[in-house]
């Protein structure tokens, strides 16, 4: 197991941390200020400032990208929207490629309607056959262009309305049935919210070994959480053993970054953005 | 699969559904009113009208406990209190005894201090072999008395604080090591808000079977929760299939009650006792 205790050289910020601090052109300078080599961003931070800009300020900073935030959200009531999904998961591909992101993440999306708190159907069964079906068409293009897919599970208390894939587990049996030649092309986000209570994520990290592990996200679960999106707690604030996860996930064989991700519009948000980088890099050292 | 359409004979009242109503003699007092058979009471609203008087309103009424809620909670910090923990849940056993509830209600307990929102430790897999040996003593009490024990798995998101049994596998999977002779001694309470998101689920209730089902709770999961543990929905106005789930749990032999179990101070527990109630009813003929 890598040794954090010294540096922050493996630690990534994923830019829906810093969702308090502005566009994504000054989060990117802030991560720089701090001496960050890697960064995580979400499209819509992205789209906010263009791509272009996006690209041209990753490479004046010499940044690497653990990932790229989010396609997936295939589920939809019509063939329309599925294609609509299909369509927009290509562009994120496309994007993804042009910033050179490690891979990118698949929230693969719940019940149509739900996020906007008007599920459309309650049948979770056919929006995981939907999800199957859509990942497998993405994964068609994503190996064409060479942009691995990371599947994130999500916490079960998102199935309604984020993620139907819901432990490591499944995601892995996914990953099996459309990738089983293990080629890299098809992979995991395992973010230790969402995993850490799974009394099986031990095996299943062991499972998924060096070939699906393709990024790993930290933060911390709160003993009173107060929100179920925006109540994450900051690395050492909270119940969940980092440190003995990143040992079974290095122990897999993943030598990547330590992507922090905290949704925090209670906290964390709320405060100056180098008080949380600086908060980040130190737990880093000490929790992760 | 009986059919619930035409009365609510099968229907059972966790009385925690009713919180704002009231004390117990109140609350069965009012379940009286509306013909239901059944009740799940919960220990403290016993114990604020005392054992005796609840034992003498349930013989009145010629209720039926389909459950007592509930033993657990049996991780703790040091000798001392894991003893506690046992005393308690041989009292439990008692009370469940003398009321002749079906079953006594396992909530097994999560990180010792995460209740009160200070976790002492963050060793799950220790909490873990605690509640293993905790139920292992106290079935060995309830075997004597002849009481049912039934393991609640609960929702991923009480894992800190209230229950580290979070699917339905993993409480099977500690009835196998503990009642390998499925004895009926040791089972499961199946409640739809904690399991529907599951996607072993049916494989795992078939596996149960009969001899394991000894508790079948609903209430449903509203798409925009609000709350973490008081925001449960009434049956129908939520995304889970409780029908569907109610046909598995039957195919695999359970023929007991359906007992409605609501967490809602920002909602049910607001409203007047005998909406409630008359919801219910006519929710168990529509939705369950």
């Amino acid at each position: 197991m890598r040794d954090f205790s010294a540096d922050h050289r493996w630690l990534s910020i994923n830019t829906a941390t810093l969702r308090g601090a502005g566009k994504l052109d000054a989060i990117i300078e802030a991560c720089a200020r701090h001496d960050i080599r890697a960064i995580s961003p979400w499209r819509d931070q992205v789209a906010a400032i263009g791509l272009e800009r996006t690209a041209a300020l990753v490479r004046e900073h010499g940044l690497a990208l653990s990932g790229y935030c989010r396609g997936g959200m295939f589920p939809a009531v019509d063939a329309a929207g599925r294609q609509a999904a299909l369509d927009d998961n290509r562009r994120a591909v496309d994007e993804a490629k042009l910033l050179d992101a490690a891979c990118l993440v698949l929230v693969v999306g719940g019940l149509p309607g739900a996020l906007v708190g008007a599920a459309l159907t309650r049948d979770i069964a056919g929006a995981r056959e939907q999800v199957r079906d859509g990942i497998a068409a993405t994964l068609d293009y994503a190996r064409e262009v060479g942009m691995p897919l990371a599947i994130e599970p999500l916490h079960p208390m998102y199935a309604a309305d984020r993620a139907c894939i819901n432990t490591l587990e499944q995601a892995l049996d996914v990953c099996d049935a459309l990738d089983p030649q293990r080629s890299g092309a098809l992979g995991v986000a395992v973010d230790v919210y969402h995993v850490w209570w799974d009394p099986k994520l031990e095996a299943q990290i062991a499972r998924a070994g060096k070939a699906r592990l393709l990024a790993f996200h930290v933060c911390d679960w709160l003993a009173k959480t107060r929100d179920l999106l925006e109540d994450r707690g900051m690395m050492g604030d909270g119940v969940i053993e980092i440190a003995k996860i990143r040992a079974w996930v290095e122990a897999a064989g993943f030598a990547g970054y330590s992507e922090v991700e905290i949704f925090s519009s209670l906290d964390w948000w709320k405060r100056p953005v180098d008080e949380v980088l600086a908060t980040c890099i130190a737990r880093h050292r000490s929790a992760v």
